[in-house]
């Protein structure tokens, strides 16, 4: 299926968007760390500079964009509520961002997600409704819970709110180190890529933008090749976090803002999280790992020795460590 | 055993020395980040500041001291190189140090040390010595490496050079925050507290200084409460850095300017070790966990809201982790 109808829509946001984005979000959001590893830069023969939003609320980029489009709802739809449909960060995001500010949420999951997600998602306060584990059942319980309670969508990457909110963490990026020649960005949905795009071509439009997926889910690279969204299917790769397909709007923002896709195998995943845990010491889930790998490997070209790299995310389930750590202990 | 013959050295550096291996290793050793969190703050109800010596090189604050000692040895002791005992962080700072300046290093290390250290040491290139897993062996091989070989030891702590690096991280954490009203620092042998408390106390009297070990390796606690050297004996924890007993001038250090000793159980070691991956999102090793254990447990009595902990590593076995995370996959 490709989406033709989709392909030419307008881009309706630009850098001005993610700056009052920022202004909005400043009160709320971390401003998260950039971190540099000599070990890294060795390895890869560049000059890199991590942003580690697996330090921002919630352990992800997520609460940018969620927080920005709750702010910029009105009264009564912040009375009557918000809906999404996520099982992973953006859940946890908007449930943070509606208890912060008031605003009821109703979180769509699978009945098939894992207890862990939905625990983290009910402590923060939202309400959680199951559905099967379906694209058909997941739709037809939104639409029925926007219809009978009256609840607003906040889509987890194709709205423009959300992606101003994602863009803000490039924002910072390049303020805190001044001047990059690329960035590097994970494609799941979209949402953080096209922020990142707009961002960075919108201060400097030589700043090579790459985006980076698992091979087992590369349909950006397959959508900017065929010029129409393909969807992922039901992808297996061990991030989570990059099995979605583009939207109609991150599509549009991406084949126009984002000069190259490249992509890792599961494998060069599991590496490159191992790398990171044990030579930079940060804690990253395997999704975000997916902008060290062609670090790693080598042979990327860009066109200069400064590339910024966003580390998405840092929600991992370390209990199974530890459960070995005491065991042994 | 009570070491009283040792009790009233004198204490031969102060703030000045620190300052000046500050400059020493400025073009050497890492200027690690200071971090904070929004989660760490409202379980302890203090304003926490975390200077990461888990992102200092080999993993740990260990390279500032051995680096600091190396720089001041002469020409002649250069050439014929060092000796150390340690099976830990110390072994590979010191392996590193004598690559970067071009000192042979040689470690005594007990035939019982993990493969994965000795492999670690070894890739730094330090040529290891190993002995019976005794301390008479242990000293023994030492001192014979000394005398055929005409090589200087660089104690792992009992040494003012070692101790002076030591401290420069809390010169910066001071340098980066502004002021402190208290710091908790962990207490193995006692070089990185004994750094710290000159430091605290050369900057700042009133700077509360807090010396934290595991309750199972109370040796400082007891050693000051008895007015002598305890002998820690061969304890059971897994605070592996933290296992060692003070020295003669970490005694002479921490009698006078460490305030107090807290301890933390094995459990809340683990607990806390964990409280630190999953939601800071760093990676640091059960010692490291002794300074954020008795936060998370509340009680502690702080003259201020202002309080720095030294995080000492981050070196901590994550293979079986990732052996899991790839056979689950």
């Amino acid at each position: 299926m490709s989406l033709r109808s989709h392909e030419t829509i307008p881009v309706e946001i630009g850098l001005a968007d993610v700056e009052a984005a920022a202004t909005r979000l400043a009160p709320w959001a971390h401003r998260t760390p950039v971190l540099t590893s000599t070990t890294l830069n060795e390895r890869s023969g560049l000059d890199v500079y991590l942003k580690c939003e697996n330090f921002q609320r919630v352990g992800a980029f997520k609460f940018r964009g969620a927080m920005n489009a709750l702010l910029q709802l009105d009264e009564e739809r912040r009375f009557h509520g918000v809906v999404t449909h996520s099982s992973g960060n953006h859940a946890q995001a908007l449930a943070l961002a509606g208890r912060l500010l008031g605003v009821p949420v109703t979180i769509v999951m699978p009945r098939t997600a894992p207890a862990v997600k939905m625990a983290a998602t009910e402590g923060y306060g939202a309400r959680i409704v199951f559905c099967e584990p379906t694209l058909a059942a997941r739709e037809a319980a939104v639409a029925a819970e926007m219809r009978e309670h009256h609840l607003s969508l906040i889509h987890p990457y194709n709205d423009w709110d959300v992606i101003a909110g994602q863009g803000t963490a490039a924002l910072e990026l390049l303020d805190q180190v001044g001047r990059l020649d690329a960035v590097i960005v994970p494609v799941g949905g979209g949402g953080l890529a096209s922020g990142t795009a707009i961002v960075a071509k919108g201060r400097a439009p030589a700043i090579h933008v790459i985006g980076a997926e698992p091979a087992a889910a590369d349909d950006a690279r397959r959508s900017l090749e065929t010029g129409s969204i393909q969807p992922s299917g039901d992808p297996r790769t061990i991030a989570d976090g990059l099995r979605t397909s583009l939207g109609a709007r991150t599509f549009a923002v991406i084949s126009r803002h984002v000069d190259e896709i490249v992509t890792a195998t599961d494998d060069e995943l599991i590496e490159a999280t191992r790398f990171v845990w044990e030579r930079l010491k940060i804690v990253i889930e395997p999704s975000s790992a997916v902008v060290v790998a062609p670090l790693l490997r080598g042979g990327l070209s860009v066109p200069g020795e400064r590339v910024g790299i966003i580390l998405s995310g840092g929600n991992v389930d370390v209990g199974p460590f530890f459960d070995l750590l005491s065991k042994r202990h």
